[in-house]
């Protein structure tokens, strides 16, 4: 019998989607347990000794077994799937897209979108409103990038669709929720129509 | 014939150090070429155009193909080798470290060696001073998660030496250069020696 999976997740984050949606294309069904991060219940003494040090959700707990970091956790799912190419080049090149993702991408655009429609402008502390201006043009730029490869292929790594783009379109199809408007990226634009036709594709929001 | 491999790099970085050991510990040799970030030599239109649009090093060059983002440029190289897993979870959790490494280590630890070693904390901007409280801080809670897995285990990940150590490797044992003292991880340093005495080791500043 295989080992049971239940998601330690806080629903609207993209870096849990990412795992769902990793889980619905392959059919693998999971369980979900919710946590409030405004609330400080990713941080307790039970969930550090328990589900991830880091104090962090998304994890995949793999019966006993807990694996904090979304893209890990998507790697694990996919494993042996037409998700992973199997070509060395086109296998190093998806991570790194989903490295690319978790450095450029994930700490401007998610955080701006957390910090606007989660936390809220006026609740930000001085420092954090400092990084704004610099968190947008870092964001932008990483669309920049996606772009450029977009132009010229339907997909970021290989020839067909692959984790690295399950893992960027998570955050880049709400990137508008942060303040980046995808009018000037029309190949990005393309490419999220094309995710979301995906067979199996899930919305963010599904429950 | 193998593909040739040219590593564009920045010697004194720890991201294409990285790469330099993976290729030391498996023996592979590597052309090296350097550029100056300080002086935009990864932002010039030759170097975006061809070698990545990204603007950033390390890239390893294979063969007429360039695969930017250092802990895929060390899975291309490892690829098939005993520095990286083959159980399922060990694997995915080896790539769970190197994300942790991108998201919660690098920018924290390696921009403030940067900026303390490189730049010059005289020649910082406001925003940057403004934002080294908090990456000491998320620094340190790096090094905490680091020394409370490697207080029962000896490597990261799995049951040997994998590319998790080695990629966390690269920025944990200069971290005193970013203003990190390792003197309370006293589980960290012992780990440090354990990689030191790899076979094949070489240090950050060979040549």
């Amino acid at each position: 019998m295989a080992d049971a999976l239940i998601l330690h997740e806080y629903s609207d984050s993209g870096n849990c989607f990412k795992i769902r949606l990793t889980a619905a294309l392959l059919g693998v069904a999971l369980e979900r347990r919710e946590y409030d991060i405004q609330k400080g219940e990713t941080r307790t003494e039970h969930f550090l000794t328990t589900v991830n040090a880091n104090g962090r959700i998304p994890v995949l707990q793999i019966g006993g077994r807990f694996l904090p970091e979304s893209n890990a956790a998507c790697c694990w799912l996919a494993h042996g799937s037409a998700l992973i190419p199997t070509d060395r080049f086109d296998h190093a090149d998806m991570l790194r897209w989903m490295f690319f993702e978790q450095y450029n991408h994930e700490p401007n655009i998610a955080t701006l979108r957390f910090w606007r429609r989660m936390v809220g402008e006026d609740r930000l502390d001085s420092v954090q409103r400092a990084a704004i201006p610099a968190k947008e043009g870092a964001g932008h730029a990483a669309l920049a990038v996606m772009e450029r490869q977009l132009e010229t292929r339907d997909w970021l790594a290989g020839d067909a669709a692959s984790l690295a783009d399950i893992c960027l379109f998570a955050y880049s199809h709400v990137a508008h929720q942060g303040g980046f408007d995808l009018d000037a990226y029309p190949a990005i634009q393309a490419w999220v129509g094309r995710v979301t036709a995906l067979p199996g594709f899930v919305p963010i929001d599904h429950r």
